[in-house]
């Protein structure tokens, strides 16, 4: 599917392995409507310096991602590579520098080898085609298993919107908000204050529910490019019906992409949904889900298929959120393990046990105390992620 | 060694599995001034809520504690449990209820086998021995592989008084207070005051200071037994001489048996101690410290002896400390692999290689900010961590 106005492009630039793509282009032959949300965490890499800049005018035209090195604590001269592969770009392009986003992933403190950028970017930018989404999703996967996008096509008013995400994650996973790469293009029309908003919203609800391991990247930033080819009517307070469709679009495109990090999480073999109800506020309810999501302890159990549900409500204890524990309940799907705090028996373990074998497993949580629900999705932590993360960069 | 007036048994009960020891008592023949800290989580296991209630008069004269269950969202039925256990023990010693401690580790969510401590418990009584500590130290295991123990001798005053300390740990390991059990017994003269003030900074100092997996166990105590025989001055505020050696060996004793219980860590290879310095406050430095020791990508990569600092930095960044990236320092040993916020370069990595081959490593990290200075000691993140973890209860 092509998105009316966006072209992209990968090649194989050899910046960290020979062989595979590792650099990236999304382009926009006009300026597009551009918002960024970028990780919370006081590390932050060179390109996100330039690209939160950057983005206070709320255009751009082109994103250009490398995978192998993060290009984070990398000082004055990393700051400089990056402006370097930047200005090499537009030069290519033919647009103004500050039109350009720069986005990297891969090994922190090393230097980004601005050599293997200055000799593939013509042949990148000569690669530009409009069905070439899956190639750039492609470029930026590290210790991902799979490419992730995401399409989607709806009516705003009388006309045809469509919507391209892509996004990375495996590793370095517990937004708020962090996480990942992951880019959106929509040929919609909306202002900037509107779609900054929006895509501020659709990220809280979705990537920043997401948890693998609790740890939280220099590197993060989900960017929203709209370049209004779309014709629709503009999306704005005056707009509502339109501003709906929109939301809910991006949030969907989001979630599924969110929902994707999570079931190729590093090592995962399941998916889990944490959730808690019955709370006195929804942010208690997400706190407890949290740190339930992110307990080695309960994602090795579920890993083991082992109904261990006092791991559970260990770390529910240790959640700094008050509950009565002889008022819980706990299920896993619809069987319920523990009502009132109290083991239900043998057979609801076995029954348990059950759907701990499959791959996508519910958990429910009901504290009795309120009407505060939320809800937050992990993985589970199995030999491969100890795997893959004592070798990552070896 | 022995501690006068103190002697100890432990048998095997059969609680969950048969031919193991899994029930332990320590006895002081007079009562003993006793004192307690408890886990700071909101779910506490039954024999923690007695103990709790009946520390309140700063007298006990018996610990009986169990391997296999941890009596923990057991509800009414498990605190009749813990309470007939009680019952069984101060009946066969002779003694009042409320000298009797319960403590038990295990599975949460298990009711009590009552019977096997009714079939086992004058069989336990007529073991108690002077020389037998080493036994209740094996019968508290679980997942450890090791029983820990720790013995000292110092001079207060005139008088020689000695020291026994024992301690779980393996799993659940982050405090605060909380994370295993910990049994003290002194032939010290001490108020009970004086006790638990000691006891309370000792802990803080030592057991609040490691972790291994982040998770808090709804079970763990530390318990100091002090009987007086040695017939030292009494230590109080009176005797600040007498205090300092006291309160000096306690924390010697407890911070043995908390290393001991890291490099005991499931699944552990490694021993880590990550030292924050130069921060604003120690509390800062704390929290920094913390949240590095609990990154599970820091702890994979030192079990994968990969000198990856990047991982380490991405951890303080969102640790909630404010500091200034561009001036930090991180080194492993003696080598320092970061300077200003930049890598030192390919000599110093190998270097720290060869050092991440040793089994005790020490990260230090200078923020170059103040003089806050704290330590956190834990273990590096195994394929066995996983694997002991997915297959716990089977």
């Amino acid at each position: 599917m092509n998105i009316k106005g966006f072209s992209s492009a990968a090649v194989s630039a050899g910046i960290r392995y020979t062989g595979r793509l590792d650099l990236g282009l999304i382009y926009s032959t006009t300026p597009a409507v551009t918002a960024g949300v970028f990780t919370t965490n006081q590390v932050k890499a060179a390109p996100l310096l330039i690209d939160m800049e950057r983005l206070k005018q709320g255009r751009a035209q082109a994103i250009l991602v490398n995978s192998g090195c993060a290009n984070a604590c990398t000082g004055a001269q990393g700051m400089e590579a990056a402006l370097a592969t930047s200005a090499l770009l537009s030069s290519s392009l033919g647009i103004p520098d500050e039109m350009v986003l720069v986005s990297s992933t891969g090994v922190i403190g090393e230097q980004l080898n601005v050599d293997a950028f200055s000799s593939s970017m013509d042949r990148l930018v000569a690669e530009l085609d409009e069905e070439k989404f899956e190639e750039v999703a492609h470029a930026i996967m590290t210790t991902d298993t799979v490419s992730k996008t995401v399409y989607r096509t709806v009516t705003i008013g009388e006309h045809e919107v469509n919507f391209m995400g892509m996004a990375k994650g495996a590793g370095m996973i517990m937004p708020n908000m962090a996480t990942m790469l992951s880019f959106v293009v929509t040929d919609a029309q909306i202002s900037f204050p509107e779609l900054q908003e929006s895509l501020r919203q659709a990220t809280d609800r979705t990537f920043n529910r997401i948890t693998v391991d609790g740890d939280t990247s220099t590197n993060d930033m989900v960017i929203a490019m709209a370049n209004g080819t779309a014709a629709n009517e503009w999306i704005d307070e005056e707009n509502p019906a339109g501003r709906q469709v929109f939301q809910d679009t991006l949030e969907d495109v989001l979630k599924e992409l969110a929902l994707k990090i999570v079931s190729d999480g590093e090592g995962a073999s399941k998916c889990i949904t944490v959730r808690v109800c019955g709370a006195k506020e929804e942010t208690e309810a997400e706190q407890m889900a949290r740190t339930v999501a992110n307990s080695n302890l309960v994602k090795t159990a579920f890993f083991g298929e082992d109904a261990n549900w006092g791991r559970i409500i260990a770390a529910m204890g240790r959640s700094g959120v008050r509950f009565d524990p002889d008022r819980v309940d706990i299920a896993f799907g619809d069987v319920v393990l523990v009502r009132d705090g109290l083991a239900v028996g043998k057979e609801a373990e076995a029954a348990a046990s059950e759907i701990l074998k499959q791959k996508n497993i519910a958990v429910r949580i009901d504290l009795k105390d309120g009407a505060g629900c939320e809800e937050i999705y992990t993985c589970d932590f199995s030999l491969d992620y100890v795997r893959i993360n004592a070798d990552y960069r070896s």
